[in-house]
């Protein structure tokens, strides 16, 4: 069988260690293996943002897929190198938040949770550099589970992976207070406020950065360029965007920044 | 049988959902799928740019590739999604003017045509956002084609698909009057006039953006860093460079700047 | 056999011509090929950069995987292109000192050389551009080679292919005086000094662009954003970084800049 491997990283560019990663994983998993980029844009370190885009992409991949994450500023020191199974996918980097929200779904969905301490060297490189695990564990651990090594195998369960403390929006006086978790390529914001919290508000109006916006539209071409615009974006969630350009550079706001859903007065 | 399916966006980067739909991609068409990015850089609702991309990339690909566009300003609003058998490739994206220059190819080569609206929701995602139909439509609809569904499933015929106003190279007095279609990531500037009207001007003078430059190029080591020169390029068109910088910037120039090619007096 | 063929460019985008390579390869090579993307970014003509990314990442491929590099300021002029069995792997490219280091390896290792001049036209594209060889011969040699088709059959044998003038470091009182091969995306500073020449020197510090650092560290996270610090990289020599920072930026220095490994005194 076909197993699909995906790989996000914070390298910004190939010339930092994708193609080593590539190279490992064809090494190791051989034929049976497409190889597929999430992104290699991630704000550097910026776990967070890592965490809402494998939320946002890993559901739409097939049963028995394998996801690397290597977002990793604490490699070399003591953080533990994971692999999770989460419902009928497969996790594999640092303990250092990047499932947060992987783990909250799954748990929402009643799906079931394995996570395990990847330590068994049998499974790593020969070599480990101390600098570059996602090629000298992370995708050499990926590569063997879509051969088909159980989670077992790898190392010692975990009970309590690392947590990223994500706000929950708050019910407030006729709506919800909520976060900013992620800015795209583009300058949309996204907000951890759920599209179906807007569907018991009947005149909403947003408030982030200082500036009111009235109503949500359905799509940007229901508004003009330049226009600021809110609407339930592709990931489902609250966003902020404005057409054709950025809302973050027009708001001055990005991650963490507060956002506000209520009823217009 | 092994087919290719191709990519061509404007998101400029991974973030933006190229994951996504690879995900959708390799859970409808399995295993027998190779994916190929064309490019993540189209300029931003750039469609006459993404369909010279189009015409320049896919008839490198083998017979039965399916090619997926994502330029999709109009997305959500009335644009009808399409795709269309041209020759032995297949086209899938927003009827908005994408396939101009490859239905024009098609029709010159005498090859069959036949584009239809891919309005039956069993082969979209069963939730189709507003504003991702790259993801929720065209992915989707892509590998539902490279498994093997026929055109005639997805929808009615469209007689009739969106072209693009695009100019004709005129003649003029000892030479072409024509125009820039495209300007490349370098700045080099691709124009309308094809690579053979060329042949007929014994002594060619090109002039674009108040400049002239005399007598064709065949290569960039024929000239000097920082020189301007004229080319047949590798797309078989009249090229404008300057080696080793932009003409784009030198010139001021982009695309729609008009182009002679002219007998030099 | 599935082999797979990797792609070093300096097109520094999708736009440029990466597809049109794609397109040919998979027309050539059909079913049983994976290609990965080493990387796009090499700075512009940049040959000793893209030498240097070889190096670090083809030994990570399985055997008989095909490394095609597109670094090619001479396209259409004189250089030749080659193909050259280096050990197990097979490297497609113009002749102008791209295989450098991966020839001096091979000799270091006693694995076996062969180097061919690619000149039989029926292993290229069946019309070829003055100036995108990557396209019209190395990319279709590359899928010929994949296919099986053994080096004799693609050209004449190289005797000498061109080399880079590559400095070796010099021992110096008390340490070794090397150069700056190569700045990465972050700005990481990669020197000729393999990390095995540290370890003979007990209190080492590093001298370069004026500054002196005392000590090695393992990994980033033994330091503090903001610190310059030098430590062995991933490639397994002596490096320079800025932490969460651009070390090029820092100290004013990149490719050719010299860099000191010494005792202190």
């Amino acid at each position: 069988m076909t197993r699909v491997i995906s790989i996000t990283t914070d390298f910004g560019s190939g010339d930092f260690g994708v193609g080593e990663m590539l190279g490992v994983i064809y090494s190791i998993a051989g034929d049976d293996i497409r190889i597929a980029d999430l992104t290699h844009d991630v704000p550097r370190h910026n776990v967070l943002d890592a965490a809402v885009i494998l939320e946002r992409h890993t559901p739409y991949f097939p049963s028995g897929s394998v996801h690397i994450a290597v977002i990793d500023p604490g490699v070399g020191t003591g953080r533990r190198p994971i692999a999770a199974q989460l419902g009928d996918q497969t996790f594999v980097g640092p303990d250092n938040g990047l499932l947060t929200l992987m783990l909250a779904r799954c748990r929402r969905l009643g799906e079931g949770v394995q996570v395990v301490h990847t330590s068994n060297p049998a499974y790593w490189l020969p070599q480990v550099s101390a600098i570059f695990h996602g090629r000298d564990i992370f995708a050499a651990v990926a590569a063997h589970i879509a051969r088909g090594v159980p989670l077992e195998a790898l190392g010692e369960p975990v009970d309590e992976p690392v947590l990223l403390d994500i706000p929950q929006p708050l019910a407030v006086d006729g709506g919800w207070q909520g976060t900013i978790t992620r800015v795209d390529h583009f300058g949309n914001l996204e907000s951890n406020i759920d599209g179906s919290l807007t569907t018991g508000i009947p005149n909403p109006q947003v408030l982030v950065g200082g500036v009111v916006i009235n109503g949500l539209v359905q799509t940007f071409g229901d508004a003009q360029p330049g226009d600021l615009v809110a609407m339930i974006d592709s990931s489902g969630v609250l966003g902020v965007s404005v057409v054709n350009g950025s809302a973050a550079q027009r708001l001055n706001a990005g991650q963490g920044t507060p956002i506000t859903l209520r009823q217009a007065e």
